[in-house]
């Protein structure tokens, strides 16, 4: 493996009368020899005034950290041991970061902390248009105080000294990341939808204000567009769809959903208002997956009486249920006979006592909770079931575009926080996700922050970074004629036609 | 010419529904096509800030400053026309810049100042001691401010914002540059001789602290050991030498003198206590080629009257002489039988008039000036001649080491302030330098300072002066046993042995 950064000992020859090399090129040329041949390699100038003193004292062997600067590696601290990278997830509504210890190539911490953007505005669009009204040095700047507060919860939880910290690798959507660089994001909701850079390779971390190591290098994600930011192709780099022939989908549910389709020959990815149900917010009982968040649910019954189980996040008291939650619940309703093919509660028995209210208020007791009962509404399965039918049109109009049916498919790589509860069976048995064989099915979780943990332990992943990028075009999916057609049908539980699933 | 930095206009495609890259990778793809196909572009993030507003604002046309940081190019600057560039030598007693229009590729002034570390010790070894006392940082301090002082004045002298000047060359002998940098120099005077480094390639200029555009690029020549500083390898670029397959000399005297040798295949570098004589170091009537220093002699003689005639720098009264003044002064003494073989006052009777005093007060009167006689003391003239014939025998020495004559040099390239105003006759007529066909002599001048200019024109030269550095052996003259034995006979005028001249 070849982290983004990494700590070296080197032990030098002493100059001679015979052997008169400089201290910089002694060390240059060693580590050119031992760590990559033909690589440029440069020393940081302040490192470089400390070096003859440390060089000395140490009798020519000293221990210093080399970052990458992409082609080019630059020794960013001498007399060190110690060296730490931190992966980023830059979501719109979520920060995730974790801490790696790029000594032992180990992932020590991980932390989540809110999007404090979204003080100013829930959703990246509102949060642009406040930009264009003199707000976006704020909004920068909210995002960079937020990712340093985090990086210092973060390395303090494991008493980690932030200076020790010389790599960052960060991926997020477009927008996100033009926050993060600081970069104007303006163009990017106006037609022909530019944004300002697709990347900008390895950037000096305290050109960014990042609380690191001054010398460190950071690495942003490159987008392939305005709407096919880095954590997408962070997560196709985790997933692999871009090395095997076989074409693979990929679908990314975070605050948007993306799915993806492709192999390595081309990429496509669509994105379209799946939308924020699948990442559990609804109104009402909707949360993110966080602590008492219900992510398990099991309904049973003797055709009489029906009883609710559940898990939630923590083992806390539930206070509402999270994306996969969601899922899980709809389907156990739908399997009990609670809820008919169109989503509306039945007449049956067994669940008769939990269903109260009529029209807009009609609703289900998940649970008698101590401090108030826990209800899921008619409207909010409604919401639901939008959403997947949105998800499974997108999916099934993309794959058929291309000329495949979903018995082609490679692999389906399940991605987002959504991603990581997720119950597949449960998902195909709603007809949110093709029914195909369950072995070909992948959860990935945040593949977003994985692929940006994968680069900071192996930096020749930045030449498939490059590759994937390239590989991608993009389509809008919501305004195609064939996702209007699928839509309705695939409101129903699991489908009008459940052959359609399989196809 | 591919200028270090240059200013360039772009006209773009303007993007569409079917071309929807980003601003960034627009402007670098067509620079990369345009300017140089391969290179690796960047845009400081500061400009890529600002780019989208300006793309749109000049319809996709706009213009650019790029700068050379090596393999790599940047975009330093949008919205601007004008680029210059400052050529420096860093010399120990004296700065030199001069000011390049990188857009006509023009230099349109130049200028010279004390360097400011002479405050502290004349001499370089003296500063290294200060530095090592602790005043290292207040030498760095005042040759920057030097610097800047220099640079404010040059640029105002022709009314260019600094902010303009994108690209900065500098040359200097070893410990110079290691100032220039901050780099420790402690180690340069202590066996077995270690710089900091040879070379820090590009540097960003808000590193340094020099005034000029924050973006801008630096870049310092660099030097092949503790006693082959950039200035002689920016000598050496500008005579060629390293190119012929003929062998060729190169004489450099500046504060220390350095004696280079060599064709395409091998460079030897010798430097010795040739002397500030040579320079005009002399007590009492010595000084440098500024104002009123007398740089042309002639005496004229019937056999009963003699008449001193001389010219000085800008025809001002004379107050002292410089060193090429010193040659002249010298050889025409000798001519006129004023001075004998060994440099002692004759008794000729046209100058019996103008000799006065006894021993250490045995002098010559040049001038008899309103405000006070000029005389030159025979024991000044010793002093010279112990420099001249310290430079000949080094030449000789290092002629003969290599198993050549004088007659199978290609030519003579004569350096430094000294050299600007050398009458290569009169030089020779007092066995200072070889006496070989007049047209195999080049007069270079400033060369540490021509040479920075060069490759601020040509950054192509880059890897002509990496070849060069890595030409280069060096060898300390004044330990070696023949130069020992060549020394006393180099004493006389011209020489015990004329013939050795043009051996």
């Amino acid at each position: 493996l070849k982290p983004l950064a990494f700590p070296i000992e080197i032990s030098l020859e002493k100059p001679s009368d015979l052997d008169k090399k400089a201290d910089r090129e002694r060390v240059v040329d060693f580590i050119s020899q031992v760590v990559e041949a033909g690589a440029p390699i440069d020393i940081d100038l302040d490192v470089l005034r400390k070096l003859p003193v440390i060089l000395r004292k140490g009798d020519y062997s000293l221990h210093c950290v080399i970052a990458s600067y992409g082609e080019r590696l630059e020794v960013v601290s001498v007399d060190e041991t110690e060296c730490y990278g931190i992966a980023l997830d830059l979501g719109t509504t979520n920060l995730v970061a974790s801490l790696i210890d790029l000594g032992s190539c180990r992932k020590i911490a991980m932390l989540e902390a809110p999007n404090p953007q979204i003080d100013v505005a829930t959703d990246v669009l509102s949060r642009i248009h406040e930009s264009m009204r003199g707000r976006g040095n704020e909004l920068q700047r909210l995002l960079i105080e937020g990712v340093n507060a985090l990086i210092g919860k973060l390395c303090g939880s494991k008493k980690v000294n932030s200076a020790k910290v010389f790599a960052l690798a960060v991926a997020g959507n477009t927008i996100m990341t033009h926050y993060f660089l600081g970069l104007p994001v303006e163009n990017i909701p106006m037609a022909p939808y530019i944004p300002t850079a697709h990347g900008t390779g390895f950037i000096n971390s305290a050109r960014i204000g990042i609380e690191m190591n001054p010398a460190g290098s950071l690495y942003a994600f490159p987008n392939a567009g305005s709407y096919v930011g880095g954590d997408i192709i962070s997560g196709i780099l985790v997933s692999g769809l871009y090395k095997a022939k076989q074409t693979s989908l990929l679908i990314d549910v975070g605050t948007n959903v993306e799915i993806v389709l492709g192999c390595d020959e081309w990429i496509i990815v669509g994105a379209g208002a799946a939308g924020p149900a699948l990442e559990g917010d609804i109104a009402g009982i909707g949360m993110r997956a966080a602590e008492g968040a219900i992510y398990e649910v099991n309904l049973e019954s003797d055709g009489q009486t029906g009883n609710v189980k559940y898990k939630t996040i923590g083992g806390k008291k539930p206070v509402g249920i999270c994306g996969s939650g969601m899922i899980e619940l709809v389907a156990e309703l739908f399997r009990s006979g609670a809820i008919d093919q169109r989503g509306k509660f039945t007449a049956s028995p067994a669940w008769a006592e939990r269903t109260q209210g009529e029209n807009e208020d009609k609703r289900f007791m998940i649970e008698d909770g101590e401090t108030g009962d826990l209800w899921i509404r008619e409207t909010e399965i409604e919401n639901f079931l939008r959403s997947k039918a949105a998800l499974f049109a997108s999916i099934h109009v993309l794959v058929k575009s291309v000329g495949l049916s979903f018995k082609d498919l490679g692999m389906i790589y399940v991605c987002g926080a959504f991603g990581a509860h997720i119950n597949v069976d449960k998902a195909i048995s709603i007809g949110m996700l093709p029914d195909i064989e369950r072995k070909r099915f992948r959860v990935l979780g945040n593949s977003s922050l994985a692929g940006a943990e994968g680069l900071l332990l192996d930096r020749n992943l930045l030449s498939e970074i490059d590759r994937i990028a390239s590989l991608i075009t993009y389509r809008e999916m919501n305004t195609e004629g064939d996702f209007l057609k699928e839509f309705p049908a695939a409101m129903f539980l699991p489908h009008t036609n459940p052959e359609v699933l399989k196809a």
